[in-house]
């Protein structure tokens, strides 16, 4: 438990940056030696890549409305049990429906060859016939929409844009916008499909999926992406000076504009003191249908069930309650975190700190606060017991939570992020690559550490992390 | 031109080794400057990955059997004249077709996975239905010989062995024996398929085809080979202690069994005074049909036709002929390699010496020649220009050439191997993921200028490598 910290200003936050000795009042000798032993605890066992390897391999892919997602929720409710959870529920809703077809792309002027290509998320098929049309090449969505309609009428938009590679991973904000509005832009001015270079770092032959959103009032265009090599191959051809045809048959599954049940699933450390103050671990629960989903988010699902399962291991509980949330449906929309503040509205004030792990392998080496000015001293005092293990402190405090948990944040929990180095993690995201030898089982034991700690510190607190 | 040397004892060649000042009689300053002069023309050219380029773009994958491969000796024709080859040919013969069939493959108990897959070449189908049976393991090819007929019938032979990566690419040699004789060794004791970890170093999840061989007298059963993660994630189900079952079907492409032309593509740079004594290069034109055969064996045919060129383009031609051969049908067993020797018996006394190009995309480390001993000295006089670039001499005089150029040797050709770093070389080889991107243009630049400076070294001598 914590004491009371002073408040500092937010010049004395930079210096606090700078030097260790500078920092706010430290944690308690009895809250420090608690955090060492978790820490310790966590450093010497491997559980959470045990729950990844059992989802991976006895669930495997989870998209929506798939088999995989209802084995995926009796596997989660099953395994919190067999953590030692105090309480174990689901939560369902609805969410609309899209299954993948069969696709087949290739290259067919001037020079026939196939392609790898993944349907984004959403997309239309192509009614049983093949759409082929000349390929006109833009450098980024900015250059699509720049374009005249009379260029593109009747062509094949491609988006030859790479995304780059940085360790926050804000290429993806970069490059991800062609993805989810692309089609409807090339459709605007009348292409008859979408190709994009995958948004991806690696140089495999793997397509990166991820979900396009058509907008109101413009036509339902096929939309792929294919993978780097082919978007390499592609603009090779296109630089030839002949014309370049493409080819793309998408066949429809029937499921499209239907809904699916679509179910979070909940576990809880009841808190000893303060059962009705709630500590949040997220994660997403559902994956894309082509990997095994196991970086993402198989490692989330592993890190906050074992960091669940310490806590229920301690002698004396601690006084709030750890909640553990494995969402539904992230990867089409936050449907499963838009449903769970909706149900949980109520006792929203209640939630008092949250954390989602859901950017991939890498070890976190930064910790993003997103916390009431007088509460980021206790968050710093915690920080410095992740120094030894490479987290530094951001020099900011606007944390809202990372993807799931972002809604949580929107609707007033305070949140801390943790960063890890992403800086391989879109390399596999969203490919059938995702499988459970991307898994870096050194980081993974420090990350599930300082999940672990970072859930006791909190629900052994009693700040107010919105003051 | 190069002088003659005097002649070494074996313990002379084995103190060369350690200083250079011990090294035989230099090759001329003349020589010297002229191979100085082709190696800072190849350094600052980038004429072989330009041919590579269009190769993989223009013609793409060029399995036997595939108008890949018709456009690619039509494709080689050209190229060769277009680069100022005095002669250039074709040498048609007859080679088995096989043809791939659409594969589907997933694990059907206790949990239902896909599984990313290939057929091994020469496999035969599933007549039209799925073969689903248990999977019983095997670590390696030792353990499937050893196992009792009694433990396999009836089921599907999974051989688990992990191909270790090493610099020379010895990895594969320990692991392909399963690939090539695995299907009959389990088809001998009664199993319906073979399944087998890919012969492959990646962790992509990407399968590895190449050529198996059914053995007479016993039953053709389906091969196939499964990507590494899937394999991981076979054997992770075959720890559970549940009976794990396999289902694969794969369709018959009804070219099983019929021949097809197959085409070396041969090119001369004529020699000025010896014309009928033939200095070779070779590289194989064929390439699985998944990839765009970028690395196997693209790089090779870059290189050989890289190094042709830059002979013609010399002032005064070199004494003796350079002979670029592309090889046919190289994967499926060397049957152009075969077919060139068959046909060249009469000549293959005048085959002064060769070299080949496959294996891979890594800088060469190592000299190794096959060579007379006493024109050895000449060899190691050579070797000497190749130091600053980082070639050392191998210290053994075994080389029969690589590949293809192999079949050569053992029809008495002297031969030298220009061993490169395969260290990454088997995690594309026989996967999609052969594909341009994976060429390491700075290393083929630096390999392309040796290979250059060795065709000029080797035309430019009158010494008899065979003494």
């Amino acid at each position: 438990m914590l004491k009371p910290f002073l408040f500092q200003s937010a010049l004395a936050g930079l210096l606090v940056l700078t030097t260790a000795t500078a920092w706010a009042n430290d944690l308690t000798p009895q809250t420090r030696e608690q955090l060492k032993a978790i820490k310790a605890h966590a450093l010497n066992d491997d559980l959470s890549y045990q729950i990844i390897e059992s989802l991976t391999t006895e669930v495997g892919p989870r998209m929506v409305g798939t088999p995989g997602e209802k084995a995926s929720v009796k596997w989660a409710m099953q395994k919190m049990k067999s953590l030692g959870f105090d309480k174990v529920w689901k939560e369902e809703s609805e969410a609309t429906l899209w299954q993948r077809g069969e696709l087949k792309a290739s290259i067919t002027q001037p020079y026939k060859q196939k392609i790898k290509a993944l349907a984004l998320g959403n997309s239309v098929g192509t009614n049983g016939k093949a759409v082929t049309a000349e390929v006109i090449e833009f450098e980024n969505l900015d250059a699509l929409k720049a374009a005249s309609a009379g260029d593109i009428k009747g062509k094949i938009a491609f988006v030859s844009y790479k995304m780059a590679r940085h360790r926050d991973g804000h290429g993806y904000g970069q490059a991800v916008g062609a993805r989810v509005v692309g089609a409807s832009e090339a459709a605007r001015k009348g292409a008859v499909a979408f190709v994009m270079r995958s948004v991806g770092t690696d140089t495999n032959r793997f397509a990166h999926t991820g979900v396009q959103i058509y907008q109101d009032g413009v036509d339902k265009i096929p939309a792929i992406a294919i993978s780097n090599p082919d978007a390499d191959l592609l603009a090779s051809m296109l630089t030839r000076n002949k014309p370049v045809t493409f080819s793309l048959t998408l066949s429809d599954t029937g499921t499209q504009n239907q809904t699916t049940t679509i179910a979070n699933v909940i576990g809880e450390v009841t808190g000893s003191k303060y059962p009705d103050q709630v500590v949040t671990l997220g994660a997403h629960l559902d994956s894309w249908d082509v990997g095994t989903g196991a970086v993402d988010d198989g490692i989330g699902v592993g890190i906050t069930l074992a960091a669940g399962h310490y806590l229920s291991e301690l002698e004396t509980r601690p006084e709030r309650t750890l909640r553990v949330i494995l969402f539904a449906a992230e990867e089409i929309g936050l449907h499963g975190a838009k449903d769970y503040v909706a149900k949980h509205q109520d006792e929203m004030d209640k939630h008092v700190i949250g954390a989602e792990w859901d950017f991939g392998n890498g070890k976190i080496y930064e910790l993003e606060p997103g916390v009431g000015q007088q509460s980021l001293a206790d968050i710093k005092a915690f920080a410095k017991m992740l120094v030894p293990m490479g987290v530094t402190l951001a020099n900011s405090n606007d944390a809202t939570g990372q993807s799931d948990m972002s809604e949580l944040g929107k609707a007033g929990q305070p949140a801390v992020n943790f960063n890890p180095d992403g800086s391989d993690y879109f390399d596999f995201h969203h490919t059938e690559n995702d499988t459970l030898d991307k898994v870096d089982r050194e980081a993974l034991k420090v990350n599930t550490a300082i999940y672990s700690m970072f859930a006791l510190f909190a629900t052994d607190s009693t700040t107010d992390f919105r003051q």
